[in-house]
């Protein structure tokens, strides 16, 4: 973030501020580490984050599915800020006759039947749910049982998953009802 | 959402744990705006949804215009989940001559230079920020001269705005990182 604002180097007062945090504790955290920071000067913020996605792992290509290929999950396939952040949307999925075969931003749109055998085929870890709010739980249930252990789903349901899968929820349409009680309460 | 998923009537105690507070605090919290649910029984999920709905003003419908016409902002435009939720996206704008004019799912595609006339004129009061990283300062301050407090930022870019705008972010790959930290972890 800070480096697409085209800041190069930050002091810890300043980055402290940006994440809500005193500047002790984000020197004090941020040590545990290692050392980043030249004392005076602040952070390189290129280097602090290349070391910052060492330590969180996401350094690496993760293999990523994508199921429903409408034109939200369509537009997924080609969004630009994924590929940047080595997030490699490898395979998509969709249940639509009509739209099983066809080619979507360079992605060719397979049989949700044959989730499983692609997915332990291709080493995915992560998918995203794009399908509809009133079958994403069963579609949630079969990635699941395929061994995906990560799932981001664009829907507003809350999925019923087991303990060890982790879900991030991206909810557009309460993140829009958030902004209406702010306008109301002005 | 529990709606989506079907259920009618709730406990407080089954409201409380999705909601990671205590029964006794959700029954005092809920109390303090009225008596929304029978003792014994529970709530009744619609009910307390209008009423609810109500409380935070988002039972009306709310302009919202989008500024980004690409393939995900295109998608937006046609995203059932936004109507469903009285959001109502009327106008949409771009930069791209070759979009300018054009129709996408419905909504004529208008030049952004005219955004301050349009916005005025047709009581827009939420803008989604669906351009490239590197323009979004630049468009979001345009937003905010044109007199709308509310934006949803689709980048991961941080937006420097008025302490009187309000900015939701939503970025998608920071989503996926914390999954990737997840499986990291495991």
């Amino acid at each position: 973030m800070l480096i697409k604002n085209d800041i190069d180097i930050i002091s810890s007062s300043d980055f402290a501020k940006l994440v809500h945090v005193s500047p002790e504790q984000f020197r004090k955290d941020l040590s545990y580490f290692g050392e980043f920071g030249k004392r005076g000067v602040g952070y390189e913020t290129a280097y602090l984050q290349s070391e910052l996605e060492k330590i969180l792992g996401v350094d690496q290509q993760r293999n990523v599915a994508l199921i429903g290929a409408g034109q939200l999950g369509g537009a997924l396939l080609n969004y630009p800020d994924f590929s940047q952040n080595n997030i490699n949307i490898t395979t998509a999925f969709d249940s639509d006759p009509g739209k099983i075969g066809s080619i979507v931003n360079g992605i060719e749109i397979k049989d949700i039947e044959r989730l499983k055998e692609y997915i332990s085929k291709s080493n995915i870890e992560i998918c995203i749910l794009c399908v509809p709010a009133k079958n994403v739980q069963r579609v949630a249930k079969m990635v699941v049982d395929a061994g995906v252990h990560a799932i981001l789903n664009f829907t507003s349901v809350m999925l019923n998953v087991p303990e060890n899968v982790f879900v991030s929820n991206i909810d557009m349409s309460s993140e829009i009802e958030r902004l209406v009680f702010f306008l109301n309460k002005q």
